[in-house]
């Protein structure tokens, strides 16, 4: 099985579903993630270039940890727009990568980079699979499209996975974006402090795992539902 | 496993979840219908003593389809009270039957005998663990309930399962309620007529099952909810 | 009273609000279905050119069957796009067609072509009747605006249309889109295939019409709502 | 065409539904206001007899304002139970008025009498055409029931009566509450004063009003929804 | 300033509104903790009247931990029913304590006794201001009712209060129900193990705060919600 | 503190949010209404030119009457876009004008410029403050934005500002825009007529006061929340 997160910026896969990650990399699935930028709006006193090289190096780590593959798009951050163009493009990215299963960021989310990611995946997800679109690969359908969110969005999970025994790779790997510390503690008025961010993280992991019989958890919304076969 | 579904009324069972009940049944699981009343306000022109005979007849001959034991208790139709002797009397049924998994109608329900049924089952469910409260019968804990209920509540479901191999089976129960074709039919105001029952049922499960991946499906709304191992 | 539709692709008003077009039509009243594409990414070992030629063909059947106009746009199909050209352009196609009411996408839909589609005709709606907004026909308001949509999406329908006169007609329609059975077979992923379409279509509007006493019905949601002269 | 409203207090009638009565009144139907109690509670330095006493002449004057019966239930201000004999009674109410439509009280409502007046309806109608249940009256089956409620409450009108030729006899049956003006000014932590009352439910009017085209409307979640003929 | 909480058992008031109550009562605010019962089913091997002592004493070190009075009445533990008697008598009990502020649970919550004393104080909010209802006490009017709840039910918080400077006394007040630790390990099915809840009650306190400013905070839900007089 | 609003057309910042700015100006604050067109497409019988010069000055007067400052950008009435060059536009608004506190359009709106406007002012506060990204003005962080917007969307108001002695200096700002009286009498498909405008607005800051303990309210979505110090 071949997942593949798809994320706007550096640290959101391991903020978002990073044990979910872990998880599937530990039972031997491949596991990717690409990013649509390198974050290089995440400092200050330094320059964009300085920054995206600085946040790539972090991204390998932080994919490392999690025992994922990193591919980097160049999409500008701050800057990912929503368009034809961009859409095209990533139905390559999914014909290249071949993925069973996709990752991606919520539709309804505040930072305008994540939402333009999350659409664009989605309708490259409508399209990869078209025999009659013609692009640089062949033609994939993957099975499904997993989104995560922030709780400040409108986003209400309806999958949970269990992390219990991945919830500190997801920590540590979040550890890996040494440069946004600094960069997160003054640039207050968006983000809380990076410590917090972990903290924080932490325990949305638990109030999302406690009414749901797991230590820790990370929630999505799954664009296919299934059936189940049987009750409990 | 034991599964015990605790309806109101004969033909409850079959109409909101006979297919899992028959599924459930079908790879040996002991399934239990606890019927609260024999439905002895549906019929004119006898006595409700004749309605609830018949009545009872017929329940047994759709849990025999079903693969299940029928239970009677002794609540009166359209008079079921939310009261705390009902609910200790659910209280001894739950430790009497001792299910894994109890079916129910869910809260929100515009009949008063579903509603009612709905939190004694409920409540009952979160006292017949308690070692110190004494009834007849030892203390028990069920694992979850699930909740059915109809398409004109606030109802929504959250787990759907896959009956499609069932749906004949669920069908066939239905049909063994024979006295209800009349009554159906005359009492038209509240209740479709009968021949449109089955139909409507069968329309029901298909756009259920229609986005899950299934032919046709029935819906629950889970008391206790669980994370899963892993996507997809 | 002039009726348009707009929809993304030949089958779409079929499915969506065929029965309620065929009913307008059969009382005297003027039905049109624009076609913003001709559906040509629906195929496969062919060409565009050849789908999209089949399609229209099969759309104009569909059409005469329902009793209504067919008109073509030449939108490309998964390339819908939404932009501030477009709008004009679905401007003057309002005011060519001068409709008293219009039926389009619900805007909440994941499918990439019916949300640019929905958006599109409800920005036009909103500026055709300006009369300083100079475009090749006369200014024009149509009445009302009902979107029509997936169950899949966030669309809960609170207009009923009952059709069950028209249930037959709607089936014949949808039958007529012939080259879409093999497509809808094999590319199973994301539709389901063609006789279980037309189950599911006819399973769909029992449903709806289930509980507002119809036999079949189809659902909308007005862009303006009007109050009711009394109750009952 | 026969309309009962059945309310907990005096006043309720005319502030929730007082132009809807007017205006089907004014169009030849019976109407009739049941009220539950007499208020008694509504005063201070006074006994509950002398309120009930100046309450019931207050509602006969607003009931003959708006062209409708009055009759009164012995129930208690502020004591209304939900219990099986009080449903019952409430079933040979609707057996001995007849109605073809009820209107009453939304179930989710922070008024206790309100609440428990909505469910003792709503369940006495499932009950009152069961011809197996022998009371005082011959069975008998309302054709409707409208639930009206307050905006603090999670109440959502969906049918919307326009009122705009009534708002001013609704206004007038409310003044007609007079022993209510000291009352609602002294006890102002519930209510607001009785002037502003009348602004404020005419504000309210208009509000629904607004967006349904109509000067002044009342709004009403009806049991049972019907599917419409045709659009527009 | 008074505040009153009520709550159904020895520790919900330390589990859903610790915090809130520790800060008011650390500014000099009058705090009184209302448990309509003492818990006496939490237990096994033992009596409902050793555990109910056990909890008492365990609830009044808890009281003091948080700086307020603890009251006891002589409900029974998962018992407690929502009736009119029971209305009246906590109608004196809000007469009695006079509070400006009355805290209590939700009203939708799985747990029957939380349901039931969530029914019973707002029902007798309404009447106890009433000058003719006469009772033991003289008639009050506290200003206002906070509710909290548990995140499983259908509660979604309006209101939150920072308790930064209060999660520790927060802690040590649940930490005094000693007794419960070897109970909530055992009851599992239910309840999270003793460790688990502080954890949990810490993280849940840490989600809630994070989106507002706040290390720290609790939620409710206010009965009547005030207009601010400025933005920001 | 400053305050600016950023709205598509003339009139929306009087009646949306006119008594909260009145009410900020008149304490000491900066207010300043950013107008993004000059609504040149409200008239008939004459120019866009003429209109945008009428309605300019007509702004001016009514944002003289709140005691705000007027600016206007140049986009273009009915097509203002959502676009990566507009949001950067948009940056160099906020980072001229500073504002502590942002109000504009909420997002759900069934007007395009309305919703492009509220899209491109949020991500451009989202942009505002990064170092890295040089445009012609200083980076700058403003605390919050607040959203306004109309009933007919899903714009559902959580915080609520008491306008109760600015609601008359409301009225006579959006009486300034006497060129639209005749065009809103006439285009009455879309608009509900000029005297009707203000009697309506009037009665949405009651209603919107009404349960919030003031005469007149206004409501807004905050983008941040805060906690609260205390209940009450």
């Amino acid at each position: 099985m071949h997942l593949t997160a798809i994320v706007a910026h550096p640290d959101d896969a391991d903020i978002f579903c990073g044990g979910t990650l872990a998880k599937h990399a530990d039972r031997g699935d491949d596991v990717t993630v690409v990013y649509m930028t390198r974050g290089e709006y995440g400092g200050f006193d330094t320059t964009e270039a300085e920054v995206a090289a600085t946040r790539e190096r972090e991204a390998e780590a932080a994919a490392e940890t999690l025992g994922a593959e990193a591919a980097f798009l160049d999409f500008e951050d701050g800057r990912v727009r929503y368009s034809m163009e961009n859409r095209l493009q990533l139905v390559d990215v999914l014909r290249e990568h071949r993925p069973d299963v996709v990752l991606t960021h919520y539709r309804d989310d505040m930072h305008p980079d994540h939402r333009a990611t999350s659409r664009l995946v989605t309708d490259a997800y409508y399209m990869c699979s078209l025999p009659l679109l013609e692009t640089e690969y062949e033609p994939w359908e993957p099975q499904n499209v997993y989104y995560f969110g922030k709780p400040t969005s409108s986003f209400e999970p309806e999958t949970y996975i269990d992390i219990a025994d991945y919830q500190s790779t997801k920590e540590e790997a979040i550890l890996q974006h040494e440069s946004q510390v600094e960069w997160l503690e003054e640039h207050g008025g968006i983000d809380a402090e990076f410590d917090g961010l972990v903290e924080g993280v932490r325990a949305e992991a638990r109030v999302l795992g406690r009414t749901r019989g797991a230590e820790f958890a990370e929630g999505f919304v799954a664009l296919h539902k299934s059936a189940d076969a049987y009750l409990g």
